[in-house]
């Protein structure tokens, strides 16, 4: 079954081209800054992924996904010839709140309690909607399907998941934590699993997906019992532009002081804070690495912020599993800041996580599973590199199979 | 000096007369559920401390503080037989914002502040400040002294009290962590480090001050280095009535929902959030533990996910500091419930925190000082007993005695 696999973030757009049976990617694309003026798409096809790279300023996520079927439609390198002969389509979405529980072919009804959810993940489930809307009109006979971020979480125990406020909004609107990243955490446990060579359900892991988004689940006998994302992808980590975890009595404060609506405020605690709020300068953190390598003070405060809440983030579920075999790093940041890294576990020998500096140093070695602990380290430290996409087509097809 | 030292709480008064130079304590009065129909005050005095208690239903906080004033005048057992009697007046203050990083004279001035700092403790700095305005009324010639909780905190490395928000709101309304009981805090600290036989400056401490409010401190020789509370004391754990940490997305969408006003919302989060919100029946802890033990549901709930709440913050510290000595309990329920101490570290044991089941049983050792882990535990656990009064009343000794 030949899978599009679209994956919308808030400003960038991964999808691939999937050859399910013998798990083949036949095309990748990563789009990145959408919504910007130097917004740019990567196109490669199979066999060689040669990278083409066009530019797409100032479009959004379904405008930049509708130019990326074009190219496919026109490329001579394409292993398509036309839409038609896309089997399927897999659509990531964050937040699935308590509608959804596991992948789901998008029907009428299905589309309907998406929107449901858009509140739930402001950033996310928006654009992701609107590329499924774009498609459904372009491609009507091609079946979608939904999987969800928030799967995975489904089995955090309620004192895990519950939030401490009045129990009517909990039985009013479901407000509770649901996390996020659930096909990421799911994977990097089992992927780390592989790397040791022991049962997931024996193990006791700490995963680690840091990107412009970042989450840390603490998985259990491989099943998620905590992560750091709530009710919506707000909470938790310090992240690219949101904020994370805050004193919650500060919303009130500020939108009292500054006469801030509602969406005004959202808008400020989910694009304007985080890595870019403190450094002042960008969200990316290779750019707030360079500018904290050159002295830049506020770049350096991001980044002891950012470090320092993984840390405190990493700690809170080494005390809530009885054991921790493993922590695995993974996503952008993850798998390829061998500095970030080191920062982190810098703080965390003491716990009994030792990094190997060599092992760490990235230097030919993105996209390679490993080990980066030295051999003595009583909890080791994995990489892991994401394979969302292919997990992704994977249960479309399962999915798809059974209709 | 004889100082009165006024603790003023959200819904409670503790008070002592208290000689300093000899450390003698002369009345000691304890008023709960203040401003509820079954509010009731305990007063005692030296030698033999036998209470007396008094209804006061209905009355706020100052009321109550005036009619222990009136029986402090009027009864034969009293240590005084005018308040001109009283040559200091010590007030606890819950947050000082970055106005107060000190114990302070309260004149003009200070008072001034006091009001710009209302907000950061809604529920605590009022009555506090309605408190010290009855006694300057009462008594204009007896000089007044604010201790505050936050001032142990002001140690905080700047990646612990900034938050990851856009850096005009620290510059603009001074937003960032504070914390609080820090009084409480520091006294479990040095208490702690009597108990161990330790220089304080030698010790990585976890204190845990657990009472209707509640807060855990990483003390890191000696130093504050990070603490739960934040801009208000509302952030960090689960507590009696206030929600602690939860996605701030939560906010804006109870408010757009329910169309709350910010008062409203702070309310919800600060009154009827926390073990309250969740058992529904009441937010202390004697009663939901009562109830848990006879099969109530919810009450079990907000057990598992109170306790819950205090192992990940024990977690989070002990990541952030390379050594961790002892972790140290305190306060009403951190003091007193020998049952939710074993809750908590029966979760705790994988880190070396190991609890003595017999030292921990509370019957005949409230009050006392000790150590309740097993002699092989890597980490020690302690009970200490609050003094915050004779802090207080040392403190505006000391202050007064400069001038």
């Amino acid at each position: 079954m030949l899978v599009l696999v679209v994956n919308a973030g808030s400003s960038s757009l991964k999808s691939q081209l999937i050859e399910t049976e013998g798990k083949i990617t036949r095309m990748k694309c990563l789009a990145e800054k959408l919504g910007s003026a130097n917004a740019s798409m990567a196109i490669s096809f199979a066999p060689d992924f040669k990278k083409a790279v066009y530019s797409v300023a100032n479009l959004s996520v379904s405008q930049c996904l509708r130019k990326l079927l074009d190219i496919m439609e026109e490329e001579p390198d394409s292993p398509i010839s036309g839409l038609d002969q896309i089997d399927a389509i897999g659509n990531r979405i964050v937040a699935g709140g308590e509608y959804f529980t596991k992948a789901t072919l998008i029907d009428a009804g299905a589309r309907e309690n998406l929107a449901k959810c858009e509140e739930l993940a402001p950033l996310h489930n928006p654009p992701a909607d609107t590329c499924i809307d774009m498609l459904r009109e372009l491609l009507p006979n091609t079946p979608q399907v939904a999987v969800f971020d928030t799967a995975f979480h489904a089995t955090m125990p309620k004192k895990a998941y519950m939030y401490p406020l009045p129990m009517e909004y909990y039985e009013k609107y479901h407000i509770r934590r649901y996390g996020a990243h659930g096909t990421s955490h799911r994977y990097a446990a089992q992927q780390a699993a592989n790397l040791l060579g022991r049962p997931l359900r024996d193990l006791g892991l700490i995963t680690c997906h840091l990107g412009n988004g970042g989450s840390i689940t603490a998985v259990n006998h491989g099943r998620s019992i905590d992560t750091t994302m709530g009710f919506t992808p707000l909470e938790g980590l310090m992240m690219g532009t949101r904020s994370g975890s805050i004193d919650p009595a500060i919303i009130t404060y500020i939108m009292r002081e500054e006469g801030k609506t509602f969406d005004e405020m959202d808008a400020i605690l989910n694009r304007q804070s985080g890595v870019l709020g403190i450094s002042g300068m960008s969200s990316d953190m290779r750019d707030v690495l360079d500018a904290a390598s050159k002295g830049d003070e506020r770049a350096n405060l991001a980044i002891d912020m950012y470090v320092y809440r993984v840390q405190k983030a990493i700690g809170s579920y080494y005390a809530a599993m009885t054991r921790t075999d493993a922590v695995v790093m993974t996503a952008g940041i993850g798998e390829n800041s061998a500095d970030l890294r080191e920062r982190i576990f810098a703080g965390l020998a003491h716990m009994g996580m030792i990094l190997d500096k060599e092992r760490n140093d990235v230097t030919g070695q993105i996209g390679m599973n490993r080990v980066i602990s030295i051999d003595d380290s009583p909890i080791k430290i994995c990489v892991v590199t994401t394979d969302e996409e292919m997990r992704i087509a994977r249960e479309t097809d399962n999915l798809i199979s059974q209709l």
